[in-house]
C-alpha cells in the first residue's frame, strides 16, 4: 500500500464536489467580469523565481535538474508565469488583459491548518491599466466572489494599504532607509511581539523614535496628516489610496474594504495598492488572502512598462472562511434516474438510459450484473431520485415501474411513452 | 525575458476557450453517466511506478529528491494515484466506484505533434466490476463524448481487442512463451516492419512458424476459429469479449466498435478488453487514445482484488483529430455588454454594470480612464454585442445610448430603467 505525500491530499467525490461548485462559483463571476481563462504550465525555470525574489526562495520551491540539464520548479505561484505569457506577446494583446485562472502551486513549506505543501488558488489579474479603476475592479471582483459564496459584510473585511505610501513615509525620517526591509517588518507586526517589531524597523535604519513616530502614523492611518508628512510623491500615494477607495465604492466594494495601513502584504514585488482579507470574527486568525499592485513586475521581465494589479484567492484559506462562516457547500451526490435492471433487460434499460441522459440528467444504470437488492441500495448511496425498475415481467405488459426515492412511491409508465417527450419525468407524471 | 520550457504550453484566451469547451463537454457527457469528479495529486512516491511498470519507466518520469528525502516523480498518469487511492478506502466506497477527472501529466518524452511534456487527459474509470457491461459503459461513454463533440461514425473507430485472447493463444502455441514481450510485440505491430514484428515475436518464444500462425489467427479475427484454438480459458476470453461487444450495441456504441486483435495496448497492466481510438481516415497516424480492463492493479496495489476498467483521451491527440473532421471549436471572446464611460459617470457606469452582471451576463467597462475611442476599440476587440454608453450629456436627461455592434444601430433608454426588469436588454428592447 502506497502513502500519499505530506502536504499533497486526495478529494474524493463528496470534498471534490463542494470545492468544484467553490471554483465555479468564484470563476463565474471572475468570468461576468470579463475576465478570460488561461492555461499555464507547472514547471518553469528556476531562475525566474530567484531573479524576482531572491535566492532563498528556492528553500521553500520544489526544484530540480530535468533530464536535459535545464534547472525547473514547480510554480510556486502564478505571477511570474502570466508576466512571462504578457511579455512574450505584448503586442498583440488589447488592453487592458484581464486573465483568470484556477489551478495548484506547490511549496515546499511546513504543513499547518489551512496550508500544505499543494495549494489551489484562483489567480485574477489585470495587466495594462494604473488606472484606480483597475485596483477597484479587483477588489469588486474579490467581494463579488465572496458574498456569491454566501458571505456577507458581517463576515469578511478588505484591509488596503498602500506600498508608496508606507515606502514615502519611510522615506521622509530618513531617504537612507531600507524601505524593503522595513515593509517586512510591518508585515510581520501583528505577528511577532512589539520589541521584535521595533527592533526589526531599526535594524531597518529607523532610530527608535523614528520607529515608534512611523508606526503611531500607520496604525492611525490619518491619511491627511501622512501626505502633509512628506514630499509630493507621498501626497500622490495618498490620493491614489483614495481614489480607489472611491472606484471601489462606485463598484459595490466599499463597505468591504477598511484602510489598513498596518497592512503590508509579504511579497517584495508590490508597487500601490496592497490588500488582505480577514475573517471579521478573528476566528481564521491569518489572512485569507491578499492581492495588489506590482506595476514594475512585467518591465522587470523584460517586457514594455505595464502596471499590474491582481488577487489570488487560495482555496484552503478560503474554505476555513466558508466554514467558520457556516456556509461551505456541503455537496451529496446527485443522482437523477437510477435505471434497474431485473432479469435479461439491458437493451430496454439501456435504451431508457440513454434518453434521459440526451436531455441532461445523470443517469446511471447496472454495470456489475447485480441483484434487485443491491442495485437498490447503489441508488440510494448515489442519491438516485428516480429509480426506474425495468423488469421482465413489467415488460411483458410493456410498462417499466417508476419509483419515487424520497416517498417510496410508485407507479408504472408505458415503456414506449418512457420518457416519451419529457425531459425529466417523475412519478408524478405517471401516477 | 524567459523562456517556456520545452514541451510545455501556455494557452491565452482564445485557444483556452476552445480547449476548455472540450473540457465541459466530455466531462458533462461524463457527469451524465454518474461518473463523479475526483482531485489527486500532481506528485507521488517514484517507487509506484516503478513498482508498476519497471525501472525503465525512470527515465521517461520528471523524478527528483524532495527536500524531505523522498523520491518523487510528476504523475506521467493517473492510473496509479487512483488505484491508491481506492486502495486507502476500499471499504467505505460504495461499488461500482464511477471515477473521473481532468488534470496534465507529465513524461519526459520526445517533443512532436499532438506529443508534449506536460499534457492533458480526462481519465474515466470504474472500479468494481467485472461484468462486460463495465467495458462496454467505458465504450459507450467515449463514442458519446467523441459525437457530442461534433464526430461521427465516419470520423472514428473504436479498435477493441483481449489481452488473454491474445495471452490465451501465445500459452496454446507454447506455455513458455513470454506473453508480457509477445504483447509487447503485437503492439509494435503497425509501427515496425514485418521482418522486425516477427524477430520480436520468436524473441517472445515463438518459433517462425508459430509466429506466422499467431498473427494469421489475429489478423484474421475469426473468434470462433480462435476459441477452439485454445483451451477453456482461451474460449471464455472470447465469450467475454463478444459479451462485451454485445453490451456496447445495448449501449449505442456497437457501430463505433470493430474487433481487432492486433490491437494491443502498450501498457503492461491491461488483463481483459483492450481498445484504441483511431481515425477512420488515418491522417491522425496514431492512436488517439486507449483504453480497457486492468482487473489486477489493485490487488496488486495491496488492496482486496477489485476489477477495474477505464480509458483517458489525451488532449493533444482528440484535438488533431477534431480538428481534421473540421469540429475543433474555434472559440472567440465573447462580451454580453461593454459600459462605456464619457466623463466623470463611473457611478451610474459602475451601477449598470452591476446590475448586468447580476443576471449572468458578461460586462466589462473602463477600468483603464481611457477615451471614447479606445474604449470602443476595446469593446470591439472582446467582441462586445452591445456597448451601452453612459455620457455626461445622456446623463443631464436621464438617458443612456445602447448600441447594438453587429448593426451599429443606436437608441437611448432611460437610465433607470435600463436594465429594468430585463436579464439581457437589447437595442431591440429600446429603439
Amino acid at each position: 500500500m502506497y502513502d500519499r505525500l505530506k502536504g499533497f491530499r486526495d478529494f474524493y467525490p463528496e470534498e471534490m464536489g463542494s470545492r468544484r461548485e467553490v471554483i465555479d462559483t468564484m470563476e463565474g463571476v471572475a468570468a461576468r467580469y470579463g475576465f478570460r481563462e488561461v492555461g499555464t504550465p507547472a514547471l518553469e525555470r528556476t531562475q525566474m523565481y530567484v531573479d524576482k525574489s531572491g535566492e532563498e526562495i528556492v528553500d521553500e520551491l520544489y526544484t530540480f535538474t530535468d533530464k536535459g540539464g535545464r534547472e525547473v520548479a514547480l510554480t510556486p505561484e502564478l505571477t511570474p508565469t502570466v508576466a512571462r505569457m504578457v511579455v512574450a506577446k505584448q503586442q498583440e494583446l488589447s488592453k487592458p488583459i484581464k486573465w483568470v485562472s484556477t489551478r495548484p502551486f506547490w511549496r515546499y513549506e511546513q504543513v499547518q491548518q489551512g496550508r500544505f505543501r499543494e495549494f489551489y488558488q484562483t489567480n485574477v489579474d489585470i495587466f495594462g491599466s494604473s488606472d484606480p479603476a483597475a485596483d477597484a475592479e479587483i477588489l469588486a471582483f474579490a467581494a463579488d466572489a465572496l458574498t456569491e459564496l454566501g458571505l456577507t459584510g458581517d463576515d469578511f473585511e478588505f484591509r488596503v494599504s498602500h506600498r508608496d505610501i508606507l515606502g514615502g513615509l519611510l522615506s521622509a525620517f530618513d531617504s537612507d532607509v531600507d524601505a524593503r526591509n522595513a515593509i517586512r517588518a510591518v508585515d510581520k507586526r501583528a505577528k511577532v511581539d512589539e520589541t521584535e517589531y521595533m527592533r526589526l524597523l531599526e535594524s531597518a535604519g529607523l532610530t527608535d523614535s523614528q520607529a515608534q513616530q512611523f508606526d503611531d502614523l500607520i496604525a492611525a492611518g490619518d491619511l491627511d496628516a501622512i501626505a502633509e508628512f512628506g514630499d509630493e510623491d507621498l501626497a500622490a500615494a495618498v490620493e491614489n489610496l483614495r481614489n480607489v477607495l472611491d472606484a471601489a465604492e462606485d463598484f459595490g466594494a466599499g463597505e468591504f474594504c477598511s484602510l489598513s495601513l498596518t497592512t503590508a502584504r509579504g511579497l517584495d514585488y508590490y508597487t500601490g495598492v496592497v490588500f488582505e482579507c480577514f475573517d471579521s470574527t478573528g476566528e481564521v486568525s491569518r489572512a485569507v488572502f491578499g492581492g495588489g499592485r506590482y506595476d514594475d513586475l512585467i518591465e522587470s521581465f523584460g517586457g514594455q512598462p505595464t502596471p499590474a494589479v491582481g488577487v489570488a484567492p487560495g482555496h484552503a484559506p478560503l474554505q476555513l472562511l466558508l466554514q467558520r462562516a457556516g456556509v461551505w457547500p456541503e455537496e451529496e451526490l446527485v443522482t437523477d434516474y437510477y435505471v434497474l435492471q431485473v432479469g435479461d433487460t439491458r437493451p430496454v434499460a439501456a435504451r431508457v438510459a440513454r434518453d434521459l441522459r440526451a436531455t441532461g440528467n445523470v443517469v446511471e444504470t447496472d454495470v456489475a450484473g447485480r441483484s434487485f437488492g443491491a442495485q437498490m441500495s447503489y441508488a440510494d448511496s448515489v442519491g438516485a431520485e428516480t429509480v426506474v425498475i425495468v423488469g421482465e415481467q413489467d415488460l411483458e405488459n410493456d410498462e417499466v415501474t417508476v419509483k419515487e426515492m424520497a416517498s417510496g412511491e410508485q407507479t408504472t409508465a408505458p415503456v414506449d411513452d418512457f420518457p416519451g417527450d419529457r425531459d425529466a419525468p417523475t412519478y408524478d407524471d405517471y401516477a
